[in-house]
């Protein structure tokens, strides 16, 4: 199959929703030669607010970004949402249920809908979300939401990648602020609980607010806010806030260092799975990790020194 | 903070108690000089029974593991467990709960119990966790378990490097069987339905068998177990299937095939971690990666042609 990379690229910049699709569809699928196209692409991008949603199962993240979205297209504003599958084997009624309910937005051609999988290799999902994100960026997206539920190492990894990251969370969650392990603490510029129609909303958000005062009183302190996502309420505010939050970001060049770190994990990513695939290309056509798991079997040798053994050879 | 390697090894081979759980310690923290010691471990590996236990949240894999090590203990085997915390940033109950319940055996001197936390780090916790399984093997446990939350990519890729995979199932999970992603259905050795005494135990051991009756037929038919973790009922049925799976795998060379595909595995994730340590070596000490990070913020470059770059470089 002959695909025309310039044709897409076109496509993308002149806002052709079926061939910027397309071109999605390419670069998840890691064709190598929509690495041309991305680079290409590059130039034009930087504009969209990417913003990444994340909270523990359950907190409404889903019902959150489809009206953040509805909020944003209310204002004119085109928008991207990236859902990081959470890979899981074992799907809970949740996680499809969240699917389901994202079509209810599908239908508008003002938002763009990708669900990212499985990716079987190291490094490979963030690589796919980042490379669809730059796509939807130079397309002209105004808004991208990178909505992940916060399970799996890999997941968090790939929300850090937004220059805005907003925690959801909901009241009752068992031990409420202490079930929050402090890593995810620190990369949250914005506490978002949901669900407020429920009971123990000012307990958390007296203890969230408790926890925030802690931290360190240089950085900018993250706002609370209150949202019933399933209503609407308080969702039109939080995006104000965020907006708010970028300008600021942007004013005080946080906006811009961020993205720098960004794209050197970005790279990082990309620098693995090359390797990876170098590595796998190499073993599979010499038979060389054939020989070296029957020398493994045969305890001749060990992983490490196979690692090692094999670094030297690349 | 000098540190004998030597007599730390001697320790492992010795069943020292106090050393062994040092030199675990060392393993997890990545310890240059503990890759020396792995090596020598290394032959005297392949002793132990390596069973994967892996399901939904909730589904009682914690007490099931602790059950089947105390069922193996009643047999004067030793045993050690390596939990993989699922590395989540929301941490809810039942994840606490699993912990404090294993620490009712960690009394028990002939089991050992690890817990394994966040890697920072590509393929690093599927190194780590395989690191401590070897001087576990070593230092001469019959059985080791490797128990994880199935959520999350990395998790998964774990469960797959013991020799024998258990999938723990519960009645009663929403769209039972339809919620189980193909991919893990085909990794499973073994299926256990856990807390039999719930409703709609008949209906997931049909089903299940059903969808295990479609698969391919030249392989080996998973049994599909029922057990009642908190009674101990079936456990040690359970336990009496895997060694007899494990003396079948054993006979006809699948064990062997097996652990030389997982060894390849090893090797793939120390090369990954080798080479990103490498990688942030370089940069950290050239300062180069901020000049590629301003230069990208230009837009004078981009991701995918600073990869290369440094490839070129390395």
């Amino acid at each position: 199959m002959d695909i025309d990379f310039q044709k897409l690229l076109d496509g993308v910049l002149n806002k052709d929703v079926r061939l910027t699709s397309r071109a999605i569809t390419l670069v998840e699928n890691e064709n190598p030669e929509s690495v041309s196209m991305l680079k290409k692409l590059f130039k034009h991008t930087g504009n969209a607010k990417i913003i990444g949603i994340t909270g523990p199962p359950g907190s409404g993240k889903s019902t959150l970004t489809d009206k953040l979205a509805k909020a944003a297209r209310h204002q004119g504003k085109t928008v991207g949402i990236v859902a990081v599958d959470p890979t899981s084997p074992f799907t809970g009624g949740a996680i499809l249920g969240d699917r389901v309910r994202m079509q209810e937005i599908s239908t508008d051609p003002g938002v763009f809908i990708r669900s990212m999988g499985t990716r079987g290799q190291l490094g490979g999902l963030a690589k796919a979300t980042m490379s669809a994100v730059r796509v939807l960026d130079a397309y002209g997206c105004d808004y991208i939401f990178i909505e992940t539920v916060g399970v799996g190492q890999s997941e968090v990894d790939i929300i850090k990648l937004a220059d805005l990251v907003c925690i959801v969370l909901i009241p009752g969650m068992g031990d409420d602020i202490q079930s929050i392990k402090a890593g995810i603490m620190e990369i949250g510029d914005i506490f978002t609980i949901n669900k407020c129609d429920r009971e123990g909303v000012e307990r958390l958000y007296t203890e969230l607010n408790m926890m925030l005062d802690l931290r360190d009183s240089s950085e900018v302190r993250p706002p609370v806010l209150k949202t019933i996502a399933q209503t609407g309420e308080g969702v039109s505010e939080m995006l104000e806030e965020a907006d708010k939050l970028f300008y600021n970001m942007k004013e005080s060049g946080k906006l811009q260092k961020r993205r720098k770190r960004n794209l050197k994990i970005e790279v990082e990513n990309i620098l693995t799975s090359i390797f990876v695939k170098k590595v796998n290309k190499v073993a599979a056509e010499t038979g060389l990790m054939d020989d070296y798991a029957d020398k493994m079997s045969k305890k001749e040798s060990d992983p490490f020194t196979v690692a090692e053994d094999i670094l030297n050879k690349l």
